[in-house]
């Protein structure tokens, strides 16, 4: 396996959930991953720290984007307006991803404890990282850490709808609706 | 030790918390608890399963009367004004609990991965509980799951400000503040 494979990467990705999917996340081994993606062992472990990795590889860039996108947001902005430009840059990354490979990766994580516990993990981090972003915005407290979880909040639920429902409509999109329900609700109460 | 100890649980309680945050949570034993508390190893096992238990024992009960909260509801309430009713109950529930206390618990699950992997893991169960209470309702999926989430953020970060700051504030009357400033923070994206 001397030659470049520009595209093992992805191969190793899509072969991994099909096992995780087909006999579950703890019953799957690296050497079966390779072997389904006609790669070797040593490829896997070229591209992947473990096979914990190819599920959440991503999120420091995710997160890395997001905060970006709050830093960088006009000074006019409120708290969760800058935290929707930070979504924005996230929908963007995220909407890259195949939305079929989305879906089995929700499916996977949901239905293992030990990787929905790292979900929700990373996803806390990142609530603390844009919370602190804001801060440095000059939000105060609360403010920054309820606009921080309201944000993740409404990642969640759109990367969600947007692996599970069939339409056509693209994640920003469902971003957005997302938050305008969430304004909804809260505006309700 | 075979006479009745009606507050042996609380103090039991007092010194495991007490221990975790002196010398850390992984380096106390259940034996130190019961020492430190003046009862024995068995006495502190007729309270707790183990010292994780010490931390989450309540969490059964707590998710309990938030959903209780909801479905108790008047019909003409909103998704998150309903939320809010089960919040109520928690905080009913919580304010019982000796504030210094929950400060030291604040803190020693903070600072423990473990411990804060598993409070993230009760906090987001709860969530989905308030979700499905809320469809029970009537409630829309997407509604729901923000108004059950947004719920348990505005819970979160109530906890956070009564344990940490040192003013005469109520738990309940921190809920609302933090309610209405979620409300400020949505209704301004």
């Amino acid at each position: 396996m001397g030659r470049w494979e520009p595209d093992s990467r992805d191969r190793l990705q899509e072969a991994a959930l099909a096992l995780y999917s087909e006999r579950g996340f703890d019953q799957t081994t690296a050497a079966q991953i390779a072997q389904r993606a006609g790669l070797t062992e040593r490829t896997f472990f070229r591209h992947f720290a473990d096979k914990r990795e190819v599920l959440f590889g991503g999120s420091v860039l995710l997160q890395e984007r997001i905060v970006a996108g709050v830093t960088g947001a006009p000074a006019v902005d409120g708290p969760l307006a800058a935290v929707t430009r930070g979504l924005d840059a996230a929908a963007t990354m995220l909407g890259e991803f195949r939305r079929d490979l989305s879906r089995q990766r929700q499916v996977v994580v949901a239905s293992n404890p030990e990787l929905r516990e790292r979900e929700l993990t990373k996803l806390a981090d990142c609530a603390t990282a844009v919370a602190a972003a804001l801060r440095q915005r000059g939000a105060g407290e609360a403010q920054a850490t309820l606009a921080a979880e309201a944000g993740i909040t409404v990642l969640r639920v759109a990367l969600q709808r947007w692996a599970s429902e069939h339409d056509d409509q693209d994640l920003a999109s469902i971003m957005r609706d997302s938050l305008a329900e969430l304004r909804a609700v809260t505006a309700d109460a």
